[in-house]
């Protein structure tokens, strides 16, 4: 099953340039391994926004909720997500 | 470049049901021409509401207009567009 | 998979009784076999509206949608569909 | 008497991990002891977010403020309460 | 148990001015009896709107349901309910 | 002249248990001389929240903001004031 | 006591032509009245919008709902209506 | 002055043909004038709206508001205007 | 021209007493040389908040701008202005 | 392709009083060079905020994405970006 799944990262302007530079290395090597698995499909970012609008795919809100809590960034986020039904004209779709 | 297209189609319900048979029949044709135009490029039902959520892909804003103003349900349409960046995680870029 | 539906009933207040009358009885038919299908777990009205709050259950998004617009009343709903993930206290999971 | 309640935890992303472990154990336990009241009867995570939808019942709003304030994680929560009526249709009725 | 109840009457502005007669007539009458009966409690006007707020005590959600069901304009308005717990700084309280 | 007045607390979770101690208090005994007083009417939790709903009664809007800025609680008060007009059917107008 | 009233006219675009013009010019009567009864202080359109900003002075919410409900445009009116409390750095009070 | 203003036009999708071609005709030759005025300085469509974004230039509010209401569609708008202040780094700016 | 403009003051509850005492003094020096310049012309507290409505003149946004950014509690204003046109029935235009 | 880019720049009130004047002269060497890149066209303070509406010029979002990013305000932005598209009455366009 697919899901949109929009995140919005709220790491603070002024916290510790260290520790950010390790959670965005450590973020790029999970949405790899995600990505990987099958889990994320499709990225993009938000212009302007320290923000991504996702496809992912997960059998249920379960596995979903597992996959991105996974994030190194997850305490910092604010993820609104919305479930994705198949429809007949999707030429995506397999 | 690509876009997020949130449609919700506000047909009314009492509308004249061969109008709407007749529209239903013509808005699947004309995805089915984005489709094959490469415009439209993945379509998703937003479970419990005559919505969907796709993909699309234009030139730029006035060229994504045009392709959505020649839906046949144009005049029913309440549409979102959300522009997208490129991300570097992301699966699916070329 | 379960997930949360809240479904408002926007039935014009000047609709026709006749067919109002019938709506209600085929919905309150529809929504007994949905109950029997295990898809309609749980149902409860919003007090003083003529909408509810439902736990529904299906395979995914696809399934939950042609559920839900199976329903008679389905062209006057406003539905919002929200995924439920498991949690570890929940008292009622098996 | 039954409500929908949904409940968002606002523990900072940098507060003190000792305590932050001490409070989620405590939460699980005090979520098993309003389980086995009968006050909490369904509980989902919302997938991506540290937060949850739950199914609560006590005599009145009195008796539901104080086993939400009887949370240890009460001070950072955000509690949205939404009162629920019997539905005709409802299948889990007793 | 109390509940805080908003209701707004959206009867159309050129709708039939004997039903409104009628209508409003009949409105006065129920309230009346819903006082009379100790489940209005308090009622006050919203300036500049036909809307009011009320206190309305009631067993539970489901009896506050019937009583805001049987106003002669239930079909035209639109309800928000909610529900009050016990304040120890109430002067009110019996 | 009566107002709905509801009152949202936002000390900080983290703030001196000390403080908080005594501004509850304080704010306990200012609760009950606005009551003596007559100006506070009502008061209900709203429940799972640190908020109220009141009924206050003050000669105009002057005078309330008066009443509400002596609460101990002030500066961390999120206030939302509604004036109330009479009602024709309100029961406990005197 | 004064208030700001916030008023929108929502007379349909389609409406009776003269049934329009006789509105308005009843209208620009009342509100002429009600300034020369001291009632409406000031007045001003919002641009672009049939809507207007206003400085209501009336004894409280009841009388001021009187005021607002004799303009003919009433039934066709949305109305907001903002309490306003003296200000020690006001130019204009007496 | 400079303002923004956003428009979208709520023509009904079952309104008169031939009114609708001739509203747009006459909204066209009136867009010009407003252009030839320099009143209207810039003008961008909304992707996927009958809706546009504009930037007007006016004495103040109040012959913007004329501009604006000159509009043959004018009825059937939707207007939000917000006033725009010189900002030091402005290219474009005489 | 006259601006509506509404101001919400976010000086933080624990912030330096000392400090928000001499900026609530400066503040109050400054709105009555705004006062005195003819700039702000009507101001009222919201009730229960630490908030305000004012009526202000201004030849346009930029001045009014630079009025406004010259309170001393600027940095910790939220700022909504509404621009404000002339109205045939305004009893207190010149 | 053409952008209105909204900005909102949330440095804290109590921040450092040095890192702030050297963002803010940095700020608009920036804004030079995107104006002078052809990259910004336009660029207006919204009154009484520290805010801007400006008019952005970029191949794609992700051009205008790094454009955004290279502001030095730019962790401390909120920024809302909708797309332009042509519009046959736009008088500024080549």
């Amino acid at each position: 099953m697919e899901f949109l799944v929009e995140i919005e990262v709220n790491f603070p302007p002024d916290g510790d340039p260290r520790q950010k530079a390790e959670l965005i290395a450590a973020e790029g090597r999970r949405a790899k391994e995600l990505a990987a698995a099958g889990i994320v499909r499709r990225l993009w970012r938000q212009p302007g926004r320290w923000a991504n609008f996702g496809i992912w795919e997960a059998p249920d809100a379960t596995a979903l909720h597992e996959a991105i809590a996974s994030l190194p960034f997850y305490p910092w986020l604010k993820v609104v997500v919305r479930p994705l039904a198949a429809h007949p004209s999707d030429p995506g779709r397999s």
